[in-house]
C-alpha cells in the first residue's frame, strides 16, 4: 500500500490548515489500515503457508543405497513394492527400517529408561529457532573433532544468546558427503567410523546453562565416531531433550534467523523414528 | 504502542498549522515504527515457533493395534524391539509396515503412472490452508455417504471460496471411532468395509474448478468404503494432487482458519507413506 504522500504537498494560495486536516485523516487511515491486528496484506506466517517462504528441507531421502551405521550387514532398510504400475513404479509398497536410520530423531527413551518416547513429543517441543555452530574447518583437519564449550561460547560472541526453546545444529560438513558410503562413515582399517560430534562438556553446558529443545548434527551421531560411551547421548537424552542424526543440508543454513520444523514418524512408545525436518528461512 | 493523539489537540491560541505539523511527523513516526518489516513485538509467525500458537496434532499413533484396511492377515504392522531397557522400553527398536496404514499420504503415483512419488512433494505442496467440511451428520444416517458436489458448493456459500493451496478435509465422524477395529471398517457380513468418501462428481469439481494441494479424510479411504473402481483415487492423484488418510482429531477442527503442515517420510520413489500433520490454528 502506498501512502497518498503527494496529496500532503500544499498547493499555492490553498488553505493550508485544511489541506493538512486532510492529510492527517489519510495518515490516520494508513495507521488504521496498516497496523491492524489483522493485516490486509500477507504476513511471514501466511507466506510460510502460502509456499512464499524459503523453506529448506534437512532430510535425506530414505533408500537402501544411503549410509547406515556401520555393521556387517550392510544397510537394513528395504522398500518392496507390492503392486506396480507397467513401468515398475509402485501402486503400493512397504518397508522396514531401523527407527534410528536416515535421517532421524532419538527420543529421550533411547538413552535413558522413563524418558519420553518419540509419540510423546508435541509440537512445543518439536518447532523451534535454529541455532547453526559450524565446526567444518575443524572437521576437515581432525574427522574425531569434538565440539568445544568455547566453540559454543564463540558463537553466543558472535550472535547473542542461544534463543529459549533452540534446536541446536552442529555443522561439520558431513552432509556434503551422503552420496560416499565410504566418506560418510569413514572407517579406519579396523572398522571403526571416524566422524566429528559434540564434546561432553558442550552437551552438559547445553542442556544444564541453556534452555534448548535439542540438538543435531548432519553425521550418523550426535557423539563423534570414535566414542566407546555414548556420553553425549546420555547427557542429552538425559535431560529429556531430543537428537537429529544424519540432518541434510545444514551447509545451507544460516547461523541464526532459520526456524525448524521437526515431524517424527508417530510410533507408539517408539525409541525415535524418521523425521521430515523443515527449515523455514523467513 | 499508544499514539500520542491527545498532542494533536488543537491548544486556543496556537498557530494551528505548526501544531498539525508536529502531528504529522508524529503520525508518520508511528507509521514508520508500527508498520515496519521486522515488528518489535512477537508475529503471529514468531508465535509458532515458541510454542505460543495451538497447533492440534492430526496423527494418530503407529501400532499393531489400530484399525487398518481389512484383509485376512490382520494389522502389518511390526514394532520389534531390538535392544531393550531393564524396563522394556526400547533402547532401539526396528518396524515394518506398509507405506498407506495408518495417517498417511498418497503420492500422485500411488493411483497414476508417471505421476509424482512421494518424496518428490515439497513444502510448496504440503503447507497450506485447510477447508474442513462436515458431513458427520449424513454420514451417521448413511455409512455409504458421499459427499456431494452441493455440500462443497454450500460450504462456500458459507465460508467464502476455497482458497488457493486449499487441503480440503471430509470430516466423516469416523476419526472418533479409531478406538474400535469393528467400528473404523464397519464390515457388513461379507466382509465390505461401508464407511463415507467424496463422491466423483465432488472430486472432480475440486481438481478442476479450484486450485487446491490435495484432499483428506479421517477415514480409511477417499473413496467410500463400497467403492469397486476406486474412482476418487484416479481423478485425484490423476490430477497430481495428494490425499490424506485417517486423519486424527478432524473432529477439533474449525471450519475455516487453520493451516495444515503435512510432513511425509520422504521415502526415495515412495507411492506414499506415514506422515505427520499438523494444524496451526492461530
Amino acid at each position: 500500500m502506498q501512502p497518498p504522500l503527494t496529496s500532503c504537498l500544499i498547493p499555492p494560495g490553498s488553505n493550508p490548515l485544511r489541506t493538512h486536516h486532510r492529510c492527517l485523516i489519510g495518515l490516520a487511515l494508513i495507521v488504521a489500515v496498516g497496523c491492524g491486528e489483522e493485516p490486509s496484506t500477507p504476513d511471514r506466517f501466511e507466506h510460510l503457508f502460502s509456499g512464499n517462504l524459503k523453506v529448506i528441507d534437512l532430510t535425506h531421502s530414505l533408500s537402501a543405497d544411503m549410509p547406515y551405521w556401520p555393521t556387517p550387514h550392510g544397510n537394513p532398510f528395504r522398500h518392496d513394492t507390492l503392486v506396480a504400475h507397467p513401468d515398475g513404479s509402485p501402486i503400493m509398497a512397504a518397508y522396514f527400517t531401523p527407527e534410528h536410520h536416515g535421517t532421524h530423531i532419538d527420543a529421550p527413551v533411547h538413552s535413558r529408561e522413563g524418558r519420553r518416547p518419540v509419540d510423546a513429543l508435541t509440537a512445543a517441543d518439536l518447532f523451534g529457532p535454529a541455532a547453526v555452530i559450524d565446526v567444518s574447518k575443524q572437521a576437515a583437519a581432525n574427522a574425531d573433532y569434538r565440539a568445544t564449550l568455547e566453540d559454543f561460547q564463540a558463537w553466543e560472541s558472535a550472535h547473542g544468546r542461544l534463543p529459549t526453546g533452540a534446536i541446536v545444529l552442529l555443522s561439520t560438513g558431513w552432509s556434503r558427503k551422503w552420496d560416499s558410503i565410504a566418506a560418510y562413515q569413514n572407517l579406519d582399517e579396523l572398522g571403526r567410523p571416524h566422524f566429528p560430534g559434540f564434546s561432553d562438556a558442550a552437551a552438559t553446558w547445553l542442556v544444564t546453562e541453556r534452555d534448548i529443545h535439542g540438538i543435531g548434527i548432519d553425521d550418523l551421531s550426535v557423539d563423534y565416531g570414535a566414542s566407546s560411551d555414548f556420553a553425549v547421548h546420555g547427557i542429552v537424552n538425559g535431560a529429556g531433550k531430543f537428537h537429529l542424526e544424519n540432518v541434510a543440508n545444514m551447509h545451507l543454513l544460516p547461523a541464526t534467523g532459520a526456524f525448524l520444523i521437526v515431524a517424527p514418524i508417530k510410533i507408539e512408545g517408539g525409541s525415535g523414528g524418521q523425521v521430515r525436518l523443515f527449515a523455514v528461512i523467513p
